[in-house]
């Protein structure tokens, strides 16, 4: 096994890591900024080195940087966590050509996947339905309709070189589609002008599912979907397992369909394959090349430490698990806790920490990197430390969560611990009554 | 289900239940001394009754105080917790009579299972092996001897109006015997000026193996066992599940067994029945009609939550589990953390908590009830909560304690965890190379 890793990171990812590593005897390296010299992941870490001031692009984005503390401390692997790093393949290159193990896929691969649109082409060629649209931009009425009735109505129609809703339509029936693609036509020619649209099938209740894998040389296997559909603007806020409104035909289809892409594109490491889903179909959106925020609830109902395999995946190359040992038990539940203010708008919530009381206690989890006395700076995402509950189903889980949340005391910061109790005691969300667009569309806090 | 319970107890087996009752909907009603006012128990709490002074006599012991606080709280049924009024006869009578639902046994179970000698008939008569010797006091040498050669040798003789380890011999071969019982008659006669001899079973090298179960009307199932062999003067320091001795044919006639006793008894609720067990063989030694401190090791390999199944067995005298439904995966420890000082021959170090911080993460659980500015008081144990990990294998939990351990941060007063890093870096409980009597004959700390 490796004997050294350092992990190019922060917060409650770096601290993750240094766990799994600890509990396997690897030493670590944390980097930090000038600013986060106190933090929880430099305190755990065997050594540490300051990369450089609080800008990211100074210190935690800063390769030359980290390039010098890897030889400084000679460490023999790199953990990008997620963000920063963790899918530039230019890092995972420089790593490649100084023999220093990247743990995450490989340059090829992350370039090959990052580019979204070759993704999709990838994701076509190897069965996963992608969302159906206008290759490029359309002008002609007729060529226009066609691929309308061949992607199925709702569409959705917009400018190609647009940007904000102006221009966007929704065309619900074919009835509607001539003049609503002239409107959008002139609106296109009046705001942006180039008249060019794009056609894409238009999503009414979209909810956000993706599929965690792990593979190797030998092997791919999956760790089931996890459900992030409750989302504000685009960040999720809820992440759950299983998904509550998947069947079990339909996750055996897309389970089998990404095991497929991924271990045919040659795929090294732990990858998460997201999905927008609506009645009962799935259609691919990207892949993500790197371990992701939510990869607690997979962890607690599969048993199986994501972060230790995907150590031992870089070092080995294999994967260690067959699928017949994946199977899940129970429901798992995870909230992100973000030092903000929602009565400011959800601006940023800096500050010293207090008085910290962490929750614990049967099937409760928390991941993160806050303590007393530790400063919250403006500097970086705003999230400060994950919940995780299990539970036997979904209410015990929700209960359990409720519970947990109570118990919880962060002194001297604003957090959105309040909204999550809120959210999980509406009923939209007991039902699983929702899609990706409820909490912009809804004023549920 | 039950609409509120008061717990009738403190520190972290209260905050324990309460945890359950929360996650169930059910309004909970804890009871304080008066120096206990401030604890994380009252703190959790729908309500609160202070039901008197330090001492345990006037408040946790004292029934009438109990019943004045379940009368005023309308509370419709008491969870006893372990120690305390958990085992005391007298008490589930009282609230039987008050139509007051006990969470534990019945007063009539709890009576003839916390009489040894008769709980050791019982056992024997539903054909569990119990420790063989003489029902009581021997002088003749002759009948000595005799049964001696049935029980085998090694055997113990001690005298029986004796303590302290006078007059206490170990016959290791039948040759020794004649002399070893005439010095021993005759110290007892010095000593105690009774020269009757008692004759038990000797284990050399006895471990103390327990069996969980949980029983209703319709039926009882078993939990597995738990291993609580790493001991300093019969208290339990480190607690794991499986046992890394026991086969796992022994394991199936252990667990027919003891559901076998337990089911024929009648037993309802949540129990555990004890064992010594020493190459190969089981031996009885009590039932406990409570939960126990080491629950939670069998909670996380098995997903059950142990206090709600109590909680459930006593609403409905039903058991909703069925054997098929107890699958434990991995393994799981338990340390005791105790505030005492061991270089002070482990003298209690009571004091005002100052930073508390935590350990969490991956399969990591503390059940407590310590916060930064509690004060921990001399008047009650010494137990101020239990670090839990669950790993694939021994090994991985173990790890994971390590790791957890080095994350605690308790500032303030002296506490247990040092050596709780010696123990598990020990070669003898890595491998699991010890029994019951380790600590007491060999400075490892």
């Amino acid at each position: 096994m490796f004997k050294k890793i350092l992990i190019a990171n922060r917060g409650e990812i770096a601290v993750r890591v240094i766990r799994a590593c600890k509990e396997w005897g690897i030493a670590t390296v944390a980097v930090h900024s000038d600013v986060d010299k106190d933090s929880m992941h430099v305190r755990l870490a065997d050594e540490s080195v300051c990369i450089g001031s609080h800008q990211p692009a100074n210190s935690y984005l800063n390769i030359p940087a980290l390039m010098s503390a890897i030889e400084l401390t000679k460490a023999e692997a790199v953990h990008p966590g997620y963000g920063f790093l963790s899918e530039n393949a230019n890092f995972a290159k420089v790593l490649e050509e100084n023999n220093i193990k990247f743990i995450g896929a490989s340059s090829k691969l992350i370039e090959m996947m990052g580019d979204k649109i070759q993704a999709k082409k990838i994701a076509k060629e190897h069965g996963l339905p992608v969302i159906e649209g206008s290759e490029g931009g359309i002008t002609d009425v007729k060529t226009a309709k066609e691929l309308c009735k061949k992607i199925g109505f709702p569409v959705l129609i917009k400018a190609s070189a647009g940007g904000g809703g102006k221009g966007m339509k929704i065309v619900r029936k074919e009835e509607e589609f001539e003049t609503l693609f002239s409107t959008a036509k002139s609106e296109a020619q009046k705001y942006f002008g180039n008249d060019e649209i794009y056609i894409e099938k238009f999503f009414q209740n979209p909810r956000h599912i993706e599929v965690q894998v792990l593979s190797g040389k030998n092997r791919t296997v999956h760790l089931h979907e996890r459900d992030c559909s409750v989302q504000r603007r685009h960040q999720k806020l809820i992440e759950e397992t299983p998904s509550p409104v998947l069947t079990d035909q339909i996750r055996k289809d897309l389970f089998e369909r990404t095991v497929n892409m991924v271990s045919k594109i040659g795929y090294e490491g732990a990858g998460t394959v997201e999905f927008i889903y609506e009645d009962g179909k799935f259609y691919f959106l990207e892949m993500n090349t790197r371990v992701q925020v939510e990869h607690p609830v997979t962890e607690m109902v599969t048993g199986i430490d994501i972060i230790k395999e995907q150590i031992w995946i870089a070092y080995t190359g294999e994967t260690a698990l067959k699928q017949s040992d994946i199977n899940p038990r129970g429901h798992a539940i995870e909230c992100r806790i973000n030092a903000e203010d929602a009565s400011k708008n959800f601006q940023p919530s800096p500050g010293t920490i207090g008085m910290c009381h962490q929750p614990s206690g049967f099937r409760t989890r928390v991941d993160g990197a806050i303590f007393q006395g530790y400063k919250v700076t403006p500097f970086y995402d705003s999230m400060i430390c994950k919940v995780i509950t299990h539970g036997r189903n979904r209410t015990e889980a929700i209960q359990r969560m409720n519970r947990s949340l109570d118990e919880f005391v962060i002194e001297g910061i604003t957090t959105t611990i309040p909204l999550h109790k809120i959210l999980l005691n509406h009923k939209k969300f007991i039902e699983s009554d929702f899609n990706v667009s409820w909490l912009d569309n809804e004023k549920v806090f």
